[in-house]
């Protein structure tokens, strides 16, 4: 049965099963907490959350490219650790500040290519990179960069806040194209205008800033329908989805698209009052944007269309990180 | 000549050579300035200087361990990159806030030796890790760290900011012993309790707020007469170093002590008047201080003691990050 088989894949997905490990880190680093500032939110969110005593927030993430992507494509890698680092900051509401990079590399033209692909990134999101670490001579290839941003204490969107009867929101910016290096990737920036993308990565402050939300998160490697159950599984609680309202390009298989990295993608929850002027924003920002189900407490997360419905993720038996 | 020969060894030192790439990262990044938030430092120096306009500053660095020793002691590699990291931001006068970590590995076994690592130098340092990203299927083991920090705006140790006739201090906490994956390594922190190491590396925070030096910097890879020279280059000075007045524990050879990376160790750069009491500060914190030379325009340094006189960098000519 099709959408038996759909959930099956999309649970399976390489993008969703490689978060597993995550788990591991997290319990054996858990035991520590600051002696200098408070962390509000660590791991299990696209950035921790440090209270610094003032009205704002420092918010701070890292992130890396698969290595099937780096020796495939250096630009690629360095462009992408851009946009994966701003998307960490912006899908909580906060405003980038500054990011750092650790490079390793053994070969002065994959180098070379990655450091352009990092400066156009740099150059379409306005966002500097104030230091680094690299390493010239390593057998391999790879690129970490991590980012600091800023935010009002009290409009950052978190993962783990939404609350049943919440309606699910997803908002994608349609104008893209599916990478070259990966079925799974779907590039709206590197082909736009700078203050086009900016504007468009920048509309979850709008939103966080109006309060608009209960939670929210950026569509990553794991896909909509898996970005969505790593919201669940931090917010202990499931959801029900109609795939007929999710918006999808007509030239993408739809099971691609569920598993694609839409690079301006968000899921949020909102309160059904203010599910409309969420839609509104995001579509306002040049994001096609629909609600698309709901959320209860059951700690599922099930798809459905005329065909029947399918359980994904059952996260009273099943992890997807683990936290 | 017994002075050539050293100072050969100690320009010609991979510890000093290894940093000559940082230069071309430079100048393809350096063309973007951020939109979102004043950068007052970025490269060149330990961490990043971010303003977010308030009294306080951000501070922002991020390191990664030689390759050499992730593959020989993956605990080590673990904790020592707590340990680098926490000195990038206590070397600026800053309190450490967080860290978060990007790690390969395709070994189990060495994974969860770094992870055990990255767990010890937590709890020693009381610095939280709050987020990373893990690659569960690289051919390669690698682990790369970022840290954010805070402090008074101030108060900000740099190391662009010496001037002729300031001094040179550097302070050392003598109670170690050489690594034993390195001999260019030295231990000062795995073996003593949490609270005496803690007191020991936030030494520059009390020297910042008492504003007691000009410049500083830690000690690291390049060793004491590298990481002088790295700041006489970004303060575009010279120094004349008078190798006697060196600290240098017994059993260690002067050469090597010279190249080592001393893990709690400071060079800074101080107005004649405040020399004493800085030297008093380090050494009430435990480290041993002492006046090893002067600052000059010269945009040379070179070292000498009773056998003559030789030129270690000459920066009108050499670079050594070239920033």
């Amino acid at each position: 049965m099709y959408i038996e088989e759909l959930a099956a894949n999309l649970r399976n997905f390489e993008g969703v099963t490689r978060k597993k490990p995550i788990a591991d880190i997290v319990s054996i680093f858990e035991t520590v907490r600051s002696e200098y500032g408070e962390v509000i939110d660590d791991f299990g969110d696209d950035a921790a959350v440090i209270d610094i005593g003032t009205d704002d927030v420092i918010l701070f993430a890292a992130d890396a490219i698969w290595g099937k992507i780096v020796n495939k494509s250096p630009w690629w890698t360095g462009y992408t650790s851009v946009v994966v680092n701003v998307n960490d900051i912006s899908a909580m509401g906060g405003r980038p500040l500054a990011m750092v990079n650790v490079m390793a590399s053994s070969d002065l033209e994959s180098t070379e290519e990655i450091m352009r692909g990092i400066r156009d990134g740099i150059k379409k999101f306005g966002v500097p990179m104030v230091g680094g670490h690299m390493h010239p001579d390593t057998p391999y290839n790879s690129l970490a960069v991590s980012i600091i941003g800023i935010a009002k204490k009290d409009c950052v969107i978190r993962s783990d806040s939404a609350k049943p009867g919440d309606v699910v929101i997803v908002a994608y910016d349609m104008d893209g194209r599916v990478g070259q290096n990966s079925p799974y990737s779907w590039d709206t920036t590197s082909f736009k205008e700078a203050d086009v993308v900016r504007e468009r990565f920048m509309v979850m402050q709008e939103i966080g800033e109006k309060k608009l939300v209960t939670a929210g998160k950026d569509i990553s490697n794991p896909g909509t329908i898996g970005t969505l159950g790593m919201l669940c599984e931090v917010s202990r609680m499931g959801a029900s989805v109609d795939l007929r309202k999710i918006p999808r390009p007509d030239d993408v298989d739809f099971e691609q698209w569920l598993k694609i990295y839409p690079a301006t993608g968000y899921v949020v929850t909102a309160k059904e009052e203010n599910a409309s002027q969420c839609v509104e924003v995001f579509e306002n920002a040049g994001l096609k944007a629909a609600i698309i189900g709901e959320i209860n407490a059951s700690q599922i997360i099930d798809i459905y269309d005329d065909s029947g419905k399918a359980i994904v993720f059952d996260l009273r038996n099943d992890t997807i990180t683990g936290i």
